[in-house]
């Protein structure tokens, strides 16, 4: 039962230590002259990916020598204890591609399967959400707290991209989005930090991985939101990477319901 | 005969105060708490759009009384000279609604029917692009320069949202973009200046208005870019809103040639 536990001290601290070397090496690779890239690889943003990803693990091993580590480039390293450290240095990587300066850097520490805290770094915009089982999550330091919004066509929904839908999943996608107040695409982690602001009040998305929303949970419980997959059930490492987050129970009821209306099966 | 004018310093100055006047006013709207919004208008964005463009059309007003003047809130003034001005003072209203930080305003200078000046000003970033015909594109004051990408496979694309094509729009805009090397959503016209830049290598889209696209086109040329409808004719304000810019002569022909293939009838 990991209801009550909470990261210590130590933990905190390495995750901010994280999150500040996300934000000192991606920003070393991102805009870089398009020439010098294509000749090393034609994907800039692999170099970078590894880089950051290699300076976190080294940074988690050195401090919790028994923690487990996941990361996108490097895969699982085992740990000897309960916790786990999952890492994601660049989220939005045709955002970083594309020269837009909006993608973001995810840290989550996993207590059994729980997570218990959850960073998003947006190293261009030195914007950094923190979420913490139990705690507010903060917004650059400052308590911050999801809308009010309680039905979709009040609400601003956002997701990524069309691409992260199969045809099926776009299908109703587009029914709910549709009906929103309004939509708007590009947005990778930095959507769930909107919302967790309550500038944004929703966030539906798909093929996600672990490390892409395990950060997410405690930042938007702890803003007073809901996070889960689209059949309401809570996240964990094995769920099928469909996200939902809301601003409020009774605007995720009522997504959750027409998604249910929406689809003939559930994945 | 247009070819060689350009705006004088006079003009210039104007654009450029213009452009601080969106920083600034926008910035005082952006995020604001959204329960006042709410009360207020339910969609805070066209309050900050209008005086936005109020305090613009006054300052043209005042500083070229002959001038005309075309924005988004207010219509169009007709002007005594050749000269007119086309303003809109939130591009990326959705952006801007969800907290997104990177809606632009956009300045274009127009004589008879020629645009000789555009600026894409990015509030939020303090990121400006100017494009005078005849002069190298700026980018925060040094020039820019569109990157030599030549050909789909290798570029990145972007448009703002799939809501800005219609069906057959949409099918013509995947088989496109898909091809492309990456392609990102949510970029309004900060994708121009991604291209301008050289970042980014083409932007693809349809339902725009003159006071969306006329400040780009010497933003894009004078970066050495090459902007025009889907048919590879040049825009204009009777243009149809389909939009196509692209880094390089080869890259641009390959997509017209696409397009060519794929619609069966121009609009």
């Amino acid at each position: 039962m990991t209801e009550s536990i909470q990261p210590d001290e130590r933990i905190v601290e390495t995750a901010m230590t994280l999150a500040d070397i996300a934000r000192a090496t991606t920003r070393e690779y991102f805009r870089r002259p398009l020439d010098v890239d294509r000749k090393a690889d034609r994907t800039p943003v692999t170099v970078a990916d590894r880089e950051t990803e290699r300076r976190m693990r080294e940074c988690v091993s050195e401090r919790h020598p028994d923690h487990g580590i996941i990361g996108e480039e490097f895969g699982v390293r085992k740990g000897e204890s309960d916790w786990t450290w999952i890492v994601d240095p660049i989220d939005g990587t045709k955002n970083f591609v594309s020269g837009k300066p909006l993608f973001g850097s995810l840290v989550a520490v996993i207590h059994e399967s729980t997570p218990v805290l959850g960073v998003i770094e947006i190293p261009c915009q030195e914007e950094r959400w923190i979420g913490m089982r139990g705690r507010p999550t903060t917004y650059n330091g400052k308590p911050c707290r999801v809308s009010d919004v309680e039905s979709l066509d009040e609400a601003v929904m956002l997701a990524t991209t069309p691409d992260m839908f199969d045809d099926a999943d776009w299908a109703v996608f587009q029914g709910i989005s549709r009906s929103a107040r309004a939509r708007a695409f590009g947005t990778d982690c930095y959507g769930y930090g909107l919302l967790a602001s309550g500038f944004s009040d929703a966030v539906m998305e798909a093929d996600l991985e672990p490390y892409d929303y395990m950060a997410l949970v405690p930042i938007v419980e702890g803003a007073g939101g809901i996070i889960t997959d689209w059949n309401g059930e809570p996240l964990g490492t094995g769920s099928s990477g469909h996200v939902l987050a809301c601003a409020t129970p009774a605007l995720h009821a009522e997504i959750v319901s027409l998604i249910r209306s929406g689809r003939p099966a559930s994945p």
